[in-house]
């Protein structure tokens, strides 16, 4: 139940001795989450920090015209939640769901700021973990302003080819802002 | 000449004493940059981080048609550096640039990193910037994912209204991801 969270935490922190991935770990509950499950809601505030055991959740946005913005998806071995509601405490904008059946580790914000205030090995964790948001979130930017849609496209098929294969059309297109129609006719000219 | 610094370091982490921020001040040093000054290019690999005393600095990829689209703008008191490349020590994707003259203070990666490893004040701020940088980069993949022209002109207008008042409509419409020219039809309809 608790390895891909104890391999998390030795990559993130080499140093970290095993009593103390161990008490980390003893902070975090498992729970199911069905498909289609909404973790956090749009106007909702984030209190709880989701690691991925099994399964995939995404983040997205409901635009004005009711169709959906995917902003991120996330896979096994890694955290997830609302992040701006969670840090800010303000209301969430965004949606976070399970895409599927997935086995979630879940702790509450505020032992999570429990440990990341005292804990010297989750410290580490926590702001490698924020150094490769920042690092992805910078990429997804930089896709959605420089790059049209066959380059984008190709970019992900690059970064992260998963999403691209596991994930139905409609995900997709909405992860890459594009339409189901432009999608079907970029995977149709690469095959 | 530190005087920002010293404000930054205390927002970011009420409880540091005085001579920690001394401490931490010391390690950077006062530079000019003058307007159009490329800090960071494309392909090369960021070394250091800069801290705004005054002025403003920008973000921006060169589009394979010529045109160039603005990630960040940054004006005095942030720090700003080509973030994934000074981070993951790969060649920068983007280019940072001095939009007009500006005072900065630099230290370098290893100094930067000397401080978040070993000072515990340092350590909360460095976390606390990572967490704002992250709220921002989340807000600015919401407004190109989910919204149109109009919507994202209105919502920079409540964020960063800074941004349209101080800077040449060419950087605006790049950091908005649209055309000059839709760029001054809104301009013109929100007078």
């Amino acid at each position: 139940m608790y390895n891909k969270l104890r391999a998390f935490s030795k990559n993130l922190a080499k140093d970290i001795p095993e009593e103390e991935i161990e008490l980390i770990c003893s902070y975090f509950k498992p729970m199911t989450a069905l498909k289609e499950k909404i973790l956090v809601s749009e106007n909702e505030i984030a209190s709880q920090m989701y690691f991925i055991n099994e399964g995939c959740l995404r983040a997205y946005y409901i635009q004005e015209n009711g169709n959906e913005a995917t902003r991120y998806i996330s896979f096994e071995g890694g955290f997830a939640t609302s992040f701006s509601s969670f840090i800010s405490q303000r209301p969430a904008t965004d949606n976070l769901q399970a895409v599927k059946k997935s086995q979630l580790l879940r702790i509450s914000r505020a032992d999570f700021y429990h440990l990341a205030d005292n804990n010297i090995y989750f410290q580490k964790i926590y702001r490698r973990a924020l150094e490769i948001g920042m690092v992805h979130n910078i990429w997804r930017l930089e896709t959605l302003l420089s790059m049209d849609a066959k380059s984008r496209y190709e970019d992900l098929i690059k970064a992260q080819s998963h999403i691209v294969q596991k994930l139905p059309n409609k995900i997709v297109a909405s992860y890459l802002g594009i339409s189901q129609e432009t999608l079907s006719r970029l995977k149709g000219k690469s095959k």
